[in-house]
């Protein structure tokens, strides 16, 4: 069997996020399954890098599918892109060895988190970015993302309630960007639990708007609640820029 | 009586234009005067540097009118931004001498257009950028935006037949940016003939593609007939980005 691995782009707006539910056609997941389906005539499983939440973008996405279809991949990704809708789009489709897994093999994600930093939202960029008039002290938003790098247990930094799963993540880097009026948060770590790009970048606001001390880092690697971390912020100015494997 | 100057950005993709039609409410000028009709309660005309076609975007038209109003200019503002839906901003306004007249007296405009060259469209781009699929050849686009700039009858340019006015245009400049794969095209000009910025971009995308030969512009001149030239670039690709009073 085929294992074909596709790179993505979609503007989530209008998507009730990556991963099928079970009484929606609306995911974008479903969307690129049935597309496939029409072109190949075959029910495949396509399996995503990791959920992106309803309204969540993408730039590189990374799914993998099996398939007993012959199609060659060029004309493959040229029908895909046809009758997919217009907000997404299939960048890059090959062959992958056969083991290879879209959500198991993930060895690093980026994430970039818009802010638009000004008294009002421009019109091109509402639906990408999250708007915040008071001014932003991002200096002190610096400081604090340096104490968010590294390992360390992030309970407090993700909705999910379950205690099976490990929250041990590793952040590698977070770079801020200020490009008035956008700051741009780049996140890249060796996985994020759910929900965590978005309430890392409440924190971050939360301390760029003075209403949060950027010492205050520490207490929540140990106070393990949710409670006591910041907003999430909202899903448009989210985008899952790149998968490494 | 006060003579208000104000800058703004919008999305065109939902208008039929700057300008307002007898039987439509769905124009730029009428959303912004009724507006401001709910604000200051008075029926003001909004002139506009000049028309913007529908589906053209701005980033920094310029209109003015007239007020008894006494409201604070701050207030106004604001109001007016939390009540404009939400593809039109103001981004600044100001007194301006009695004699400011936001159409006769610019000196010059900027407008900027955005092809998107690659096999598929962006997601993000989709709604700001024309999509051509075919490699275009930008050295030649170049070379022949040379012999466009100047103090020339862009008669052939533009899709109105009156010989009433003059379409005597002087062309200061045309900055092509390759920034793969987004191509900008920046014309600045003393102003624009209807239509003038679209037919001026589709006559270099057809140089670009191969269809046209670089030389055959100066005959363009010459033969003052629309119908030489090349196609209507779509408007979506257009943006209205300054006007210089």
């Amino acid at each position: 069997m085929r294992n074909i691995k596709m790179v993505l782009e979609y503007d989530g707006s209008k998507y009730q996020g990556w991963q099928k539910l079970g009484n929606t056609e609306n995911t974008i997941q479903e969307k690129i399954e049935k597309t496939i389906k029409m072109i190949i005539n075959e029910d495949i499983t396509l399996i995503g890098s990791g959920r992106t939440d309803a309204g969540v973008h993408a730039k590189g996405q990374v799914a993998n599918f099996k398939t007993n279809s012959e199609i060659e991949l060029n004309d493959f990704l040229y029908y895909l892109n046809v009758y997919l809708p217009k907000d997404i789009r299939v960048k890059d489709m090959r062959e992958a060895s056969e083991r290879f897994h879209a959500r198991y093999n993930v060895k690093k994600k980026y994430y970039v988190y818009y802010v638009y930093n000004d008294t009002f939202q421009s019109p091109f960029y509402r639906k990408y970015s999250y708007h915040v008039p008071e001014k932003l002290n991002v200096e002190n938003m610096n400081e604090a993302s340096k104490l968010l790098i590294g390992t360390h247990d992030f309970r407090a930094f993700t909705s999910v309630k379950s205690k099976k799963k490990s929250t041990i993540k590793t952040i590698e880097s977070i770079k801020i960007n200020n490009s008035t009026p956008i700051i741009s948060i780049e996140y890249t770590a060796d996985g994020f639990l759910y929900n965590m790009v978005r309430i890392l970048t409440g924190t971050l606001i939360e301390i760029g708007n003075g209403t949060r001390d950027v010492n205050s880092i520490n207490a929540l690697f140990d106070s393990k609640n949710r409670a006591d971390a910041g907003f999430t912020a909202p899903a448009h100015g989210l985008f899952l820029e790149k998968v490494i494997y």
